[in-house]
């Protein structure tokens, strides 16, 4: 029989020196968290610490006063002492076995790799509680364990994220959907641009103080965009979404003019819709961004029906030879100008025959740039149809990797902006 | 005067509930934890929790029994009730005050950003704890404030991972190092590629029982390569490099045909090394990839040196019109195959002119190609100089951005280890 739950809680420990060394971001913990969000389980805590069994043994401790449910991630490589699997073993008080099955598994994948020289060395991994329900690993060696005890759930999986992604969607998700009763969530995402968070929040304060206590709100500022994400659960799916429905409505009434989508959380996905919906094509010509424009926009599925193709013209030369920007006018005004990067938008347009082109040239740092340009530099220029819009940015704090990133959301925001005010 | 540690231990506290709801990932801490363990203080448990005073207040106490620094961030936003610096008032039995200097450097940020209408809104930010030192915050509103008790300190931080960053960098580390004297910390990363984990550990398994106390060792894989990091602490700066140089070559001589690089960490810094040594300049053709690949050798200051130009033909069109790859061959092939990777490099050389040429074609799903190709499969081509090596990988099981991020790292690292064989 299924057990109802009208408040599922999990805790989450990611053990692990890579994480608490600064070495490795752990990216499992919110890919589990937004996968059992979407099942109506609510994370409250998340542990990250090292790979220690007593330490292990007091954290599962912690996290089974506050939820029913926990997950653990990390501890079980070859190279290890698997000190994870003594920990759940001294804290479950049980025994460790050779799983047969495990062990046969073991040894197909193998075969089917061509390394059954290393069985030997890795047949501990086949070792497992005497309790433990077992999940099969398709994409590494160490198998999933989940011990139920006292109606408390424990999974113990690996840390590598390419192995804990398919072990949650695939087998935990559906386990837990099948094993308890839990309530609906449904949420929506409200995406507002050119509005400061603190005027945002005085503007739709009485709004807020009235919404019914089933709907949460929540602010996520992303660069220059804000995120409003209004969350409810209940028993009756319907309801849920007519209720936020009605929210969505009332807000739009007072904030309407800077929402840019109702739906869709990320930005390039907001952008794959308004693509789709006005039927435009869409090509790049980045230098100071150097790909990460093209990578953002093709990260949505379904974006090769609008993205044509892009081009990363890194070396000023190149520029000129293969995108046709002219000579004098980069001697002119500079490579890092805005210019130049209107050219380069008119010149992407015309070799890509697009729609829409978008270009970028300044400075990631940490070095000036070759013509003197300050580092954080950077003009950009969107052309949709037979218009250009320039714009410049100035951000000096950003190291290289958040640069380019942020700089190609803002982007994004700004094409996103422009194409729904036209519509 | 300055006061000693053998060893500092750090916890870090993580306050906010998008982190949580899974709908950000947690870079904030990763970045903390490196910065501290740089200036040789380590951190032993990080929390994530709920903007919750009492939670905040608990976990304050936890953190406090296992370290004599702690440092929370968010919580701190103009929206929010300001629940971090409640729960750090009653926790230290503190008063909250108007701080005159943090208001006055709030109005003058306000000015310079012309929008001076939102002072009043924001004049709560300069209210803080009476007994705390002031960091002021040049990138955002909420200042960072410091408390100091009974030889622990506490330092509150906002969430934002732009403004955290400068903080921990510019003010924070500086503050830490002046105030103790702390170990030195050297560590030196040995990359090791085709050499599974397990088989690895084996054969290394007496030199690194015979390691000294002082020097600890981890491994770190990624994708297909293994990183072993070795970590040593002491009085003496000197001494440690000695003692870490002897064990590099130690380890080298059982395992060094297959070290790419005993220096740097990342394979896109191991690449920038070996091609400014080679003095050899790179392009890219990417399809599958599309502008990743440009994106991470691009992220490596200096790269402008040897990165010359990229191309993302995505449209099958475009590859032909662009890049001039043939048409007949992709008819015959597909585009997605072993044949039209080969070609796409040695186009990509030819328009680029560069030494090395990288091309990759695939699905990265989660649709299959147009040519019915399965999702995760990918063609790549090396081509360095007049020889075009080529590769294939099949990686079902991977999203959108895992893959595009795997594949890029896999190239790259294959690219380094042909360069570092034709050495």
């Amino acid at each position: 029989m299924q057990k109802f739950f009208s408040q599922m809680n999990a805790t989450l420990i990611t053990i692990g020196d890579e994480i608490l060394s600064g070495n490795t971001v752990d990216t499992n913990s919110t890919f589990i968290a937004e996968q059992l969000k979407n099942i109506g389980i609510k994370t409250v805590q998340i542990f990250t610490i090292s790979d220690e069994v007593e330490t292990i043994k007091k954290t599962l401790k912690l996290a089974f006063e506050m939820s029913d449910l926990v997950i653990t991630t990390g501890g079980l490589g070859p190279t290890k002492d698997d000190r994870t699997k003594t920990a759940y073993k001294e804290y479950f008080n049980d025994v460790l076995v050779l799983d047969e099955a495990t062990f046969e598994h073991l040894k197909q994948l193998f075969i089917k790799r061509n390394r059954e020289y290393l069985l030997e060395i890795n047949k501990d991994q086949a070792v497992v509680l005497s309790k433990a329900y077992i999940f099969q690993n398709f994409n590494g060696t160490a198998p999933c364990q989940m011990v139920e005890e006292n109606g408390k759930i424990a999974i113990c999986l690996p840390g590598v994220p390419y192995e804990v992604k398919p072990f949650i969607k695939k087998q935990i998700v559906p386990f837990l959907q099948q094993k308890f009763k839990l309530p609906f969530i449904e949420s929506r995402i409200i995406s507002v641009v050119n509005y400061p968070e603190s005027l945002l929040a005085n503007d739709i304060e009485s709004w807020e103080l009235n919404l019914p206590k089933h709907i949460s709100l929540s602010y996520l500022p992303v660069g220059n965009r804000v995120k409003l994400r209004l969350s409810a659960s209940g028993d009756n799916l319907q309801d849920l979404k007519n209720d936020l429905e009605k929210q969505v409505k009332e807000v739009f009434d007072i904030i309407g003019d800077r929402v840019i989508a109702t739906n869709e959380d990320k930005i390039e996905q907001i952008l794959h819709d308004v693509l789709i919906k006005q039927k435009l094509t869409i090509s790049t010509a980045e230098s100071c961004t150097s790909g990460e424009l093209a990578r953002l926009i093709t990260s949505v599925s379904g974006s090769s029906n609008y993205f044509i193709s892009g081009i990363v013209p890194y070396q000023t030369e190149k520029k000129i030879e293969i995108l046709g920007v002219d000579k004098n006018l980069i001697e002119k005004f500079t490579v890092v100008s805005e210019e130049v990067a209107a050219e380069m938008a008119e010149k992407c347009q015309d070799l890509f025959k697009t729609d829409i082109a978008i270009s970028t040239t300044g400075v990631a740092g940490p070095n000036k740039g070759e013509d003197g340009n300050e580092t954080g530099t950077v003009f950009y220029a969107i052309r949709i149809k037979d218009k250009t819009e320039n714009f410049k940015l100035f951000l000096p704090y950003l190291d290289r990797g958040d640069f380019v990133n942020f700089v190609s959301q803002k982007i994004i925001q700004e094409l996103v902006t422009l194409l729904v005010a036209n519509k």
